[in-house]
């Protein structure tokens, strides 16, 4: 029976399991947005949040899920007669590119089979035609278990095309992935709570250059819930320009200075442990979906190369065990299926649920 | 010591206090936003939605303060080439006014002092020039106190201008005041939920015309975040078009049983009687900043006719009772202050903090 006061834990690549002591900030009184008290939670969050991605730039908190972003990166850092150049390799880099139209810009598109990468050989050759202002590129694409290769494409756009914008979603790559956003030279990061974060969706996460803030304010028609200006000019007070979502950022200052009291690297390494051993199980079982060096390290597609069906599967684990793991997304359902190892999910939780599929393939 | 860890009770116009047993409702465990079980959460929800606000049209829950509706009115609902009617008394009726002219549209001010109403006549006067296809009106203007007449607004508008589109920020009306949206006539109403429904911030819900849907299919650049063919197209399989702020929506499930159960007649009538014990309470000690009969029955908005150092007294009770209520806002602070009595808050906590500040005048 289905009920959505008792629902099953996730083992879906976003929302993911949240740990109870996190889901218990949830619950604190709330704040005036005007107060002093909520200064104080904004600065502490955002300053932790500057360590944790290494940067000394601008980090913003927008009452949205990332997507909101998507849309801001476009509005505020495109110029109208501007051209950007889309990469695409899966349904959310894919939709990136859909969102700029729908904003009314210049879209090309550099797009490759689901499953395979954005290689910075791919990006030079677009690039070097010249008409460009910026590029999109996905960090982990959640629907195909993919991990761009980031940070080799970033070291080719810094000595190649040091002048074209570079907006990244992060949206299941951040925490989980190295990400250090002013050595990278990007010009908008962003991701939601609800992936490596470990908190339940409702708040995105957003860094942004000084240069992308400085290119915003020749931009027109920025709006004004996503106005990268007007995020800037409350972030002085330590607020935000709308009324935040107040219990989720109680939550993220949490989970920041957990991670910081762990250290970047560890948690990266974490996150690769879980990663390796489910490949392991992956390949002995199956095969991965994606060639070895790309795949992620925040989730793992499967490929059903035993034809099992895996909705059953679900299901089956589901009534034993209370606990869900992600079907193929889209045109991948059935033929693959996804296993998320972000957050706070532990190595001995995974070996738990793949112990329970390898059960249901006896 | 600022501690957002222990922070005031709020009286202010929102955030509002919030009940222990509904802060409790938004640390359950979390949902797949595309799961059975989300979708029963949502369907339940938008369902109580329809019957608190009247209406057998399209309910949205946006994960956003209600500002972004503001922007997604003007979006999708107001073509390039046309012009807009704003509305302006306050704060908050002025910002819509710039939010409109920031998305690229042409605004026409309608503009009185602020604590005055906006009436049919001043409206009726306007739209008879023939040049516009929308208007925007504040129900509830939180930073004056003031509720504008929009029953009688909603008739003229009605009878003389039928084709003119009605955009209704509620923010701080809905729930506390009448609302029949199907009625009305109304195209886009919408509020945040730490207002009335006396919830913490980070959720809106909003209200679109079948006609106004049928309009925004009409206009491009729409964008994706706050676009209400998205919101219909995921309606239908009682979803969001992306990552709602889940907990959230658990809180306003639990919140719209309870106003439900209480009937909405019976809430309004809660309402009014703790405005009318405010206001009685004004005009013994102070006065009422707007003319009574558009005094708000959500807040009242007390004009400082004894020169008192609001900030002192605010400050005073802070220390005393670990609770505070509102300044005046923007310019008019210090010349008024603001008591919320809106969402759970009762006549017997209203009783309390102006108990409090007649002991400070003494």
């Amino acid at each position: 029976m289905v009920d959505w006061k008792n629902p099953p834990r996730l083992f879906i690549p976003g929302p993911v399991h949240v740990l109870p002591e996190v889901l218990e900030q949830l619950s604190r009184y709330t704040l005036g947005h005007r107060g002093k008290e909520y200064s104080q939670l904004h600065k502490e969050t955002v300053d932790m949040l500057k360590q944790v991605l290494f940067t000394e730039q601008n980090v913003f908190l927008s009452t949205s899920s990332a997507s909101g972003v998507w849309e801001g990166s476009i509005r505020n850092c495109v110029d109208h007669n501007e051209t950007v150049l889309c990469t695409m390799c899966g349904a959310f880099s894919d939709k990136f590119a859909d969102v700029a139209r729908s904003c009314g810009r210049n879209v090309e598109e550099l797009k490759v089979d689901w499953g395979q990468a954005i290689t910075p050989e791919m990006i030079d050759k677009k690039l070097a035609e010249g008409k460009y202002s910026a590029v999109t590129i996905v960090y982990n694409e959640t629907s195909t278990g993919l991990t761009n290769p980031v940070y080799e494409i970033s070291e080719m756009m810094k000595e190649k095309y040091p002048d074209v914008l570079v907006f990244v979603d992060a949206v299941s790559g951040m925490v989980g992935l190295p990400l250090h956003f002013d050595e990278l030279g990007w010009d908008v990061v962003f991701a939601s709570v609800q992936k490596a974060f470990a908190i339940p969706p409702g708040l995105a996460v957003f860094a942004v250059s000084n240069r992308a803030m400085a290119k915003s304010k020749t931009v027109t028609g920025r709006g004004y819930y996503f106005d990268f200006q007007q995020f800037a000019k409350s972030a002085e007070k330590n607020q935000t320009p709308t009324t935040p979502v107040i219990p989720h950022i109680m939550a993220l200052n949490y989970q920041c200075a957990k991670l910081l009291k762990e250290g970047m690297e560890n948690v990266w390494k974490r996150h690769s442990q879980m990663a390796e051993y489910v490949r392991g199980w992956a390949k002995e079982n199956f095969d991965l979906f994606c060639e070895e060096k790309y795949a992620s390290n925040t989730l793992t597609t499967i490929k059903n190369t035993r034809g099992i069906v895996v909705g059953d599967v679900i299901k089956a684990i589901q009534t034993k065990h209370n606990t869900v793991f992600g079907n193929g997304y889209g045109k991948l359902k059935e033929q693959t299926f996804r296993i998320a190892h972000m957050g706070d999910i532990t190595l001995a939780d995974v070996k738990e649920l793949t112990g329970w599929i390898s059960d249901e393939l006896k």
